[in-house]
């Protein structure tokens, strides 16, 4: 694997423990990984980029989505969430094919590539299928068959072969950016039988436990009325909880639930534009989950409930959203939103040793942005370039993405795959679904 | 002036008064006026665009916004307002002179042409220097000194001479893109015998009253204590209000107020993402300006406060604090968002008869999305055109920004002037203004 070096930045935004922010630096990357950072003018390595009016950060890290339902992207909004899972959603997931779901998750590599997302946390269905598109495009993906048991232990028997089987594909797969998580769908969906089976078989297998929790109101009454307690409450009585988890919104939650995640080391996936879109009502304690130290990530959700997987969209909303819900506009600032799109959702799915950041020694996930571009000028200086990449970067500002030292998209152009193959055979796709 | 063709458009988005979405379209423009639009598919014009692939739509309608405060961008985040005002915003703008009004403008109007945004409305100071800037980029603006007289009779009528010559400024340059518009301040900097000059004043010459209303809570306090009644109780009791005024903010609002700006026949400018970023709490209550209505367009603010002048991202960020405030996903749809963004926004501004939509006899502001990116795939039909320009679409997918069919911009280049020299002077600018 050639080696490559990004020559020249005008800034990189490394995201190390210092949140150092370089002007005028290189960074030579071999064998996938990170080995020089700094004024490296002279080293030369098979494979130049120059960096020159391009700012460098770490690839974005989305921390939930569902990646094949990009091909239902604006199929279905402005509905109650009720109407729209039954009379849009369900129909047509029933009708998902493997195909289907290699072309979306083909169609979202597409759009998180150019929108500089590197790494991504999905559950869905097909997942053999998705997970060929993800190998494809380059991208580092942690995969999950989404599991639904409705508590009948028929059910819950043949979604553990599912689990398994796919598990076996992943490993047969042997893609180090190709990494098997379990998905229990929610504990509203799910046996604690089943909950507990996933525990162990993540513990085991040291893999993300990937999970919805309290996303709507009605779910923490329903358990309640059923459970006579809430539904975090209910996860930590039966054992549930585990440091391989990473639960998905946890927007209706107390702060003793809080307290109860954080203690046992979850991780959270906050999706604040699904969460507004959906209008669940509520917004996610993140400055309650901050104190308590629980590591939090950012997700888009699936395209269908957003409708974009535009992490700089997704790291600006979630910093509006905060500062109005709270009426202070110091609550959530740039750097800690942009923490948050990088290390610390590494850190939520527990893998803050390999990416999330430019430093020595971790997986070369980086993306170059221009600059050059009228909502990124002025460039007032190294003390404004945070706040730039979270309230002023569009995701077009992305030039170059780059996964394990491989350039996946260079000037805009997609290298790994065919964009326009894609568009087009996602297109017909789409209209076969819908039947139009 | 050269006639221009539009050719087989995949889609228009009319925002006629049916809402029609065309396929397959033409639209044929003369003398800046749009002239048949529907299945032209022999007639010629000078100049052909060839819209196979694209989506058309009204440009978009900017209600409120400081242009050159572009300068600004980023230089002051994540700070309580009066920190912000007093400590950063104030003591940069006492160092603004001509010309850095000028590239603010400029600069602010190149990421308007590249986001779609055709028509605006602006209040800032060295408004010649801005309306040279805006008549040099070919956007459609309604320009207005920001008039600021602090209840001192000294300078309420040094203001009102600034208001005259700045009016007689754009009489001189006859350009029918640039239109005067009175710019008091706000109810809490201008005294109540300015108030009532300005609303003379735009009423004799049929201008736009631009002003700030309630976008803090303590505006409203500080009115309730000083005068014992609401802000828009007391310019309703001094005669204030009129149908010539575009109000921006209007968060604070009682419905009683709501009522008394719609039987004004005032406009509402609507700044969500500002709102947000500010942390000014609470939501303008834009389903009560509806019930009663008034007219409400949207509006950016300045980059200093957004960051961003982007109406696309403006728009998603209105539906979903909306849909998030209610806890209702349909309490504001892509439709209606759309329609806030163009012709609602005409109306705002009064000038909804020549505006705002893609009709027969109206000015030809038209922009045009190239529909293949994978933010916009799949497209699922004619149903889901509104929904994709909403929710999906990103300022980056806007190809071509015509006004008064006037090529602004092709193939995301702008014509109207350099965009790498009003870079580079920008950036010196600016950094010449804080002292980098």
């Amino acid at each position: 694997m050639p080696s490559l070096i990004i020559r020249n930045a005008d800034w990189i935004v490394t995201q190390n423990q210092e949140r150092d922010v370089l002007r005028n630096s290189s960074i030579f990357i071999r064998d996938g990984i990170i080995r020089e950072i700094g004024k490296t003018g002279s080293s030369s390595a098979d494979v130049e980029i120059d960096a020159k009016g391009k700012i460098v950060l770490p690839g974005l890290i989305n921390a939930h989505t569902h990646l094949s339902m990009t091909l239902f992207r604006g199929f279905a909004d402005d509905m109650q969430l009720q109407d729209w899972l039954q009379k849009k959603i369900w129909p047509l997931e029933a009708k998902l094919t493997d195909e289907a779901c290699y072309l979306g998750a083909l169609l979202g590599s597409a759009e998180m590539i150019m929108s500089g997302t590197t790494s991504f946390v999905d559950m869905y269905f097909h997942m053999e299928h998705v997970a060929k598109a993800v190998a494809e495009s380059g991208l580092r993906g942690f995969l999950s068959y989404g599991v639904i048991d409705l508590f009948d232990p028929a059910k819950a028997k043949s979604e553990q072969d599912n689990t398994r089987k796919f598990f076996d594909y992943v490993q047969k797969l042997d893609n180090s950016r190709i990494k098997f998580a379990l998905g229990p769908h929610a504990p509203y969906t799910c046996s604690a039988e089943m909950l507990l089976w996933a525990k162990n078989f993540a513990e085991k297998n040291r893999a993300i436990l990937h999970i919805h929790i309290a996303e709507t109101r009605r779910e923490q009454a329903d358990f309640q009325k059923q459970h006579g307690m809430r539904v975090v409450e209910y996860l930590d009585k039966i054992g549930a909880l585990s440091k391989n988890m990473l639960a998905a919104h946890c927007v209706w939650l107390t702060k003793s639930e809080v307290g109860l995640l954080a203690k046992a080391g979850v991780g959270v996936a906050h999706c604040p534009v699904s969460n507004m879109k959906l209008a669940s009502g509520g917004v996610a304690p993140l400055p309650e989950m901050f104190e308590s130290g629980i590591a939090v990530g950012l997700g888009t959700d699936g395209a269908s409930s957003n409708n974009t997987l535009d992490m700089f969209e997704t790291m600006k909303v979630c910093a509006l959203l905060h500062k109005a819900h709270r009426w202070d506009p110091t609550i959530l600032n740039a750097q800690k939103t942009l923490d948050l799109a990088t290390i610390e959702g590494a850190r939520a799915l527990g893998v803050e040793d390999e990416i999330g950041s430019v430093e020595v020694g971790k997986r070369a996930d980086i993306i170059l942005l221009n600059s050059k571009a009228p909502n990124l000028a002025p460039l007032h200086g190294k003390d404004t370039v945070i706040s730039d990449m979270v309230y002023s970067a569009s995701s077009a500002n992305v030039d170059t993405t780059i996964v394990d030292g491989h350039v996946l998209m260079q000037n805009r152009e997609i290298r790994t795959f065919s964009l326009e193959k894609t568009l087009s055979e996602t297109q017909e796709m789409a209209l076969r679904l819908v039947g139009a």
